[in-house]
């Protein structure tokens, strides 16, 4: 897959709010009866617990001194507040890396040998001197049952705390090399998710669903019925807490609307008709995973596991969000880019909105309900069809200048061999469909026989994929 | 444990001969149903294997194009006769390395930043340019089921081309560091075997056993009866093969003698009225892990189930082999070593052996059966199990000068924090156990509440915890 | 147990409405994607079916042939409505009883024999002569995956169609003992059902719960909180369908109002600390097997598990309905019955209701809204309370003069060997528990050490175990 | 299957001897660890006997103190010797039938009424009223874990001690209705055995084996290599136990010759290059359920999977013994039957052995030595093979004139609907072969196109199915 995990996915939208937000956190803290408030980390706390990491690195006694050590340190750290965390993961930072002498004195020999198999035990040498106490430590955290979940949360700290404390930036690199190890595809289950599941991991399906939020019981056992597909991963180390999972839709056709496909009251299709399956939620779930990347796995497998049920399936294909379009979209019209309208989309748009700039009249209409109000949406649908194919297939992002798409959803499908087949407009009237991309969602279409190509093109010279259809959109107008 | 997991163990002993031999290279072959002729690597397909390689970093295509890769490679490499094993890991060492340059430039950088958050920087950036493609190139192997395997046994292979290799070390040590993460003790499940496991894990129990030969499914059916106990770590991408195993006799006083435990005539105990569990035979099964101890893990994990299925259980001790005295004995009668014994002791012995050199007496007495010659065995017993006594507690390993006692399995258990015991005579009377140790056997006795205490006191100073009489056997005679 | 086993149980509460009712009937439905009108038995339907049946006697075919026949024959029943089902029942109880000159020759037969073995031959050949068709087509349906349930639910409507039907009666008779064969309480399992069961089974409960309606997945949750313990019976050919289901509390005291308990806000009880184990609901699920009554087996393994678990429980108590009382008191008052009130009672009622005649007076106060209305409630509990004891204790069944309560509930504890422990005031509030016994609950008792004795009194003697407590409400007044 | 399920099936030869008969035994006794002398049944013994069996029919007590009693009463019989055991089981037959005052009463009361409802309920009371004492109680047995295979053990008892005790065949008729009815073929799984099931349950195979003795690991490894299947019925509450297994051998033909079949040199066929799955052996293993016949479903079943994994089979045959045909032959011989030998036979026979009486000269010829003896083995082949056609196909047995063979294994497999396919002189070459059938076997074939067609006739009419090849040997001579 993506030669470098990007820091993609999908993962929870910050915006997320209300019961399910609450549900989320109170899952995060469950396991304990009761919720004591968090505590500030003393100064003798704080000296025990430099005892205690360096008792960790003498692995003093045996398996169970180590366990209870670990033990110890995962329940102070889970019942600090933010600052006393932040001081604990300082430390780390600060007080546990390697030695910086016998660094030294590795590079020194490894710079005095010559190429060749001295070279390569210099190089071991180097290497060993390189591994850092921190994550020896760290490493321990595996001995309890809940430890991998432990590293996996701690992470995510890490991420939100390391924008403030540069310093535990290397911490975070180093549970992402480890991480890469654990999480290695080879180590990961993927599991069908039905009504027969767990209510205690149907729960965090509702809790974790980061695309379109589940409303409820009834609505995920809509989202699990018999026309429904829905699979994870999961590690054996974490069980019954998904890693990522893909809510599937069977339907006739290549979908074009996410209401419909969520409507509870919808009649149910005999499965075995089906020829198209739709991939109309992918959800990351575990933050602490960031650019552990294994999304793309997870729709390949996926799809051959509906191929061995279904025969008959013909088109697999997203229908996804553009989470990026409006930000860009209004950035671009501040901007008063040049290259926004032809001359017959500025005229229909400064005729509805009666205006003379185009520019001003696009941010007009954008800021009526294009959902309700027909004659703007009349207006605007055309170029709005246009300017998402654009965004999409020719917008590259600002961390790889050379070849990645700007929109993260894009990047990652595009990434794993998609094809961008079909903008749809009126596609997601939800306030924030509305709000992200002004109601436009799009398929990418998992061509079996083309994933490949598309695969190479797209990650050595950032050429995408395009059907007949987003081609027109493209075309200078 | 052993901070610096060692290079002890119990390995399949070299001099297996016969049946059991060929099952276990039968079984190390299984799964193919014919076994074809080994073959040479032709150039043509020496081409082959670096393109594939290649690929592999390139990581072109989708996880099934990777899993094809590396599917073929250990098919290719598995097919492969010793030469052409040998030339394909020196291509891995040689042309898979690390770049050279990019770590040049790593290190430069690494040397001009002062300590602090940017200097942890780039200690990040050089250990992440020392990462290696090989190693990159071999993770992808545990994308097949038996990837895993395929790994262990490829580094089997590689200790033992080692010497006439060295170049490929480097391949041995970054497996031994990837290993150690994968078997992490963490990721380890302990089960019990019983008659009712698969035949198809007892019969590699049958093959791999290394310390007392099992003759048979009679033999076994005896070692998995209501009075013993065996229990073996697995890992979960290696399902049905044990990593180590222990085989363990509930009985009602500390066991001196290994022929009577291992008797199928013998009559069997009520389990609930032991007081005693004995650990007579402990067996590392994978060559390739060595160096990845779990040994002492296991021992602590089985005694707390023991403990948790028999309250009444007092004592936990092994009765273990001394595979190395009677070579460092006759290596010390060699070199006329003048310590060796007393003048009682030299009396007696040249008494009975009719010479007036005790160092010529004992050699001349080693020679007899002492399992059968009477006055010889009266002669030599006293001076036998001082000798050992002095061999097991004080007489150190080249490896470690410091504090390793040269005996391994003497290494192994005081390394664990057991006490060294009791010297059993005429306990292990096998043509293996006369000649290793002139059938003397040893107790190193597990004792709960010293365990921690004897572990850091030979960790940190050597210091070997022993009984009241082997001390006795210890004074100067 | 209840050596004949009753008609009682805790069959759901007829008067369930609304939509747990719905999702009730939607279950019973459940497996067909769409639920098509039903249908009426065309003649040439009904003698499709007669073929079918008496081909099923034949066994003509194999395995995949007998197992074709009872697929259609299930299908056909179930796309039924009640006009069809009714004929197809009356079919089957007329045409396919035993061969009535087979029977009369092995009642000669029989008759003509001595006593002694010969005798028991005859006793044999006439028991088999006995053996029904009916039955022996119907045990074929057990081919079916589902055929178990279906034979119980066939059950469940001949229960219903069987005054109108008195034909039918045998077939209900010849299912209750089949299904006392295979309901064995030997062949049952028991399960805990937790917040990780599947959401299919989970659903099942809110849906059956007859006692104290589950309001949700929320209730649900706090149902099988870490304070609470839910246990099922099981049959391996019925998976994921309870048969029977009990719900506890573990509190401190024993609980004396079902409100609190069900309330989803109380805080959590850390259940190591808990004295008391309450049987707060017991649901049988299955109208299809009444009379065989595994509710007496399930509350003493429950005891069981519980002592297992927590071994420092004291009390194993219900908080169980009354769900005649009011009933029979409205009879009492309607007759006029001269034994219900002392004076002081009777003037105390009347003067709160303001008539002179208390068996008015009582019905006024009745009318009341005894959960708000203070001095009518205070008017009434000791009398309330008196009659309540009297109506368990005291009132005897019509169906078995001798001995048996004529509240069922009490009827099912009691002759499980409880004790009648303690009636409890304003217990149940909800307008449930207003209409059926004026909020009041009664403890039954389960003390490990009486249980036997008292069931032998109970089964002998109709004599009932009652607490002092409970004896001085009984006191004449 | 067979609507009256026969005596036949392929029960343990009784001549099974030597140390598979011990393990046999061994099996039957294990659980125990030391097997004390079986006791004999002292009157204060069958005093308590009598009474806890009339406490098994009050009920009284609850679960525990039932299954305490049967405990007991199964713990009893276990260590009492055939004499006790024999006191035991008329006990029962004797004292605990149904009360003969309430089935004359019923019987009366059934006479006096009409056809139609009430009689069918006076037919229900009736068969009420039959009701034994004794399997209500046996029925308890099922409590006990391991109660289901005591009362089959039990059976296997009764069986054996009846012809003795005609007055307790009735616990064998009441045994075989339950057990008609526990052991629905409904109710057992079909399991497939492989190399890596339980060493457990594999040494049941060992001892099972009736047809073709396993004699030893080995061969049972070679039973169970990738070209070979065994599958066997399990039943829920006996688990570990196989009822009957079948194993299969993979061949590219319908083989012909067992010993070459179960060669452990042979090579391994590639089995996705079979086309023939051959039936070598079938092994009930139960005594105990003699005459619930459950083979006929498993023949079937296995070949559903077979084909459902290797889709290219296309032939499903047995390779069968023929045990009664010897026993026949010599019995025809010693009643000079004269429809034996055509003219040519006779020649040809009475020439080699030098006599002018044929049925002499037969008698001579089997008494040498056929598998070494040429001239003997030629004059003899198309003699037996001709007569091995007319034993299966033409010779009736005499429990059943109409229509059923006299040989027990075609009973079985023409019963099932196979067809007898061939005839294979020197195909068994054991001991056992040439003395049950002078080394014949027989390949009965299960076309699958034809199984029903041939059940119904051979059931109807007894017209067995036959290929061309033996319809020819079948000819007049």
């Amino acid at each position: 897959m993506d030669p470098r995990p990007g820091h993609a996915g999908f993962a929870p939208a910050p915006g997320r709010q209300g019961p399910v937000r609450a549900l989320w956190h109170w899952l995060k803290r469950s396991g304990r009866s009761e919720q004591p408030a968090l505590k500030d980390l003393a100064p003798a706390d704080l000296k025990r617990v430099r005892t205690t990491l360096r008792e960790c690195l003498a692995e003093a006694g045996g398996e169970a001194s180590a366990r209870g050590r670990v033990e110890w340190l995962s329940a102070t750290y889970r019942d600090l507040a933010e600052d006393g965390r932040k001081r604990l993961l300082q430390l780390l930072a600060e007080e546990f890396g390697p030695d910086e002498h016998a660094v030294g004195r590795a590079i020194e020999d490894y710079l005095r040998t010559p190429p060749g198999p001295t070279r390569r035990h210099a190089e071991s040498r180097l290497r060993l001197a390189l591994g850092s106490p921190r994550i020896r430590i760290l490493k321990q955290f595996n001995l309890l049952p809940e430890g991998v979940k432990f590293l996996v949360d701690l992470r995510d700290d890490v991420l939100r705390y390391v924008r403030e404390l540069p310093d535990i930036a290397v911490i975070d690199e180093e549970l992402h090399s480890l991480f890469g190890s654990w999480f290695d595809v080879g180590n990961l289950e993927l599991s069908r998710i039905t009504w027969s599941s767990p209510a205690a991991l149907l729960e965090k399906l509702i809790a974790y669903e980061a695309v379109h939020e589940i409303r409820g019981w009834g609505d995920l056992r809509k989202r699990l019925d018999s026309d429904r597909r829905c699979y994870a991963f999961f590690h054996p180390r974490m069980p019954g807490e998904p890693l990522i999972f893909v809510e599937i839709a069977l339907t006739r056709d290549m979908a074009a609307n996410v209401q419909s496909l969520l409507d509870e009251s919808a009649p149910v299709l005999d499965p075995r008709s089906a020829h198209a399956a739709i991939f109309y939620s992918i959800s990351n779930t575990q933050p602490g995973l960031r650019g552990v990347s294994f999304g793309g796995f997870l729709i390949k497998r996926v799809v051959e596991q509906l191929l061995a049920e279904f025969p008959k399936l013909r088109t697999f294909a997203t229908l996804s969000p553009i989470p990026g379009f409006r930000r860009w979209l209004e950035g671009e019209l501040k901007a008063k880019s040049q290259t926004l309208f032809a001359s017959a989309d500025a005229d229909r748009i400064c005729r509805a909105a009666s205006t003379s700039d185009p520019h001003e009249a696009l941010a007009e209409l954008l800021r009526r309900d294009l959902a309700e109000d027909a004659p703007a949406a009349v207006a605007v649908e055309p170029l709005l069809a246009h300017l998402a194919a654009t965004y999409l297939a020719e917008t590259k992002g600002p961390e790889d200048g050379r070849a990645q798409a700007l929109d993260p959803v894009a990047r990652f499908h595009l990434g794993n061999g998609a094809r961008l087949e079909r903008i749809n407009w009126h596609a997601d009237l939800s306030p924030r469909g509305m709000r992200q991309s002004c109601g436009l969602m799009v398929n990418y279409l998992y061509k079996l026989d083309e994933i490949e190509e598309n695969h190479e093109a797209y990650a050595r010279e950032g050429r995408v994929a395009i059907s007949g259809a987003v081609k027109r959109l493209l075309k200078p107008r």
